[in-house]
């Protein structure tokens, strides 16, 4: 296989995003101690953000919306004013927070560009995603940047449409075997999944087993690698 | 001119926005009337819209943000929770508003799929735009939907060269002098201005005289129309 086109996954796949945002997590629950435990929080945080994921879809912005409303309602409406100050500040400081590539990143993508056509796919706030990409500083090896509501086999289909690639020449490399793998495989792509230490609850799911179009690796500098094993001989 | 994509903004051009906007900043004027006048506010909350563009970007989740921290700063953190609770569910009444093409549109999609290619081409959050075509019922008349998070000249030239079109083969349509007509003149496209009766100040720009690739029109429906006076004879 000579893939046309090399689509990655952005948050947890090029740059740190979970981390930012348990951390962010870890604040809110501290700053709402006084009103219940962190169990509680992080139930309750979780239930919130699945509920409103119909109306605010993914990203920080729609988090910290979230975490203002889980304040509010664990604490019966008795917080105080500066504490909500203070979460809407945490979540301006994430969209803030500097974007590092993960160690290894950017050589494996040089690697990577002399491929195939990289193009990043990505959930998300698109002017938050597209000032991550900008901060990070990796903008210039993308030959394209798809940001999306949500990842599933017809985004896939129309990603690879609108390149001009057959799925059997499109692969994907992310850390997420829901949004980053399973449907790409049943769109006929190849697939890499690049475990990231935290999974966000929602896009968890087990890997698929002994898939001839799949493969774990531990890095993003082992995909060239693998490609060179799916090439024809 | 024969158009090979007839480009459309979205907001105010194919649906109200800034009605249902003005209403919910109505809204939170009169929740916050204890603690600054309505000049005031509309004042606090735009200085705070343009202070944080760099972060949330355009949008009903940024401008609901906008609004808690306005609300916070303006009462200096002596709103009641309830207040905030009652912000924070008016910006999301917001984002679940009901769409409703503006009168006319939808028959003039009908004719205008029949002279190019239509492309939606707005700005705002991506998850919430996608949700309003869904909602609109308008979706079908698209060959392609282009979310971006700025309209300058730079946008344009890529969404011209995505399409493999040249710009003097482009037209966009909508309701910004600022957004959708200079920046598309520069590139060298075909621009229509469809006035809306309100216009958010950000937005405010003059429209230009007497440039042979602009026209003002009064709605929508008056763009095939322009197209046909155009056509080589």
């Amino acid at each position: 296989m000579q893939p046309s086109i090399i689509g990655l996954d952005a948050d947890d796949t090029l740059w740190h995003n979970e981390t930012v945002f348990r951390f962010t997590h870890d604040r809110f629950n501290e700053l709402l101690s006084d009103f219940a435990d962190p169990a509680t929080l992080d139930a309750e945080l979780a239930a919130c953000e699945k509920r409103n994921l119909d109306t605010y879809g993914y990203g920080a912005k729609g988090f910290t919306l979230s975490m203002l409303e889980t304040a509010l309602n664990v604490s019966k409406r008795k917080i105080p004013a500066e504490t909500l100050n203070e979460i809407l500040m945490a979540g301006r400081e994430m969209m803030r927070h500097p974007v590092d590539p993960l160690p290894g990143v950017e050589d494996a993508l040089e690697t990577l560009a002399g491929r195939g056509r990289l193009v990043l796919v990505t959930k998300g706030d698109l002017f938050h995603q597209e000032s991550k990409l900008a901060a990070s500083g990796l903008g210039s090896f993308f030959s394209g940047v798809e940001i999306v509501s949500e990842k599933n086999v017809e985004t896939y289909q129309r990603v690879f449409a609108r390149y001009g690639t057959s799925p059997d020449a499109a692969i994907m490399a992310g850390n997420s075997v829901r949004s980053d793998v399973l449907p790409v495989l049943e769109a006929g792509g190849f697939a890499a999944l690049v475990p990231y230490p935290l999974v966000w609850e929602h896009e968890a799911a087990d890997a698929p087993e002994n898939h001839p179009r799949f493969r774990e690796l531990s890095c993003l500098g082992d995909l060239p690698g693998w490609l060179d094993e799916l090439r024809p001989h």
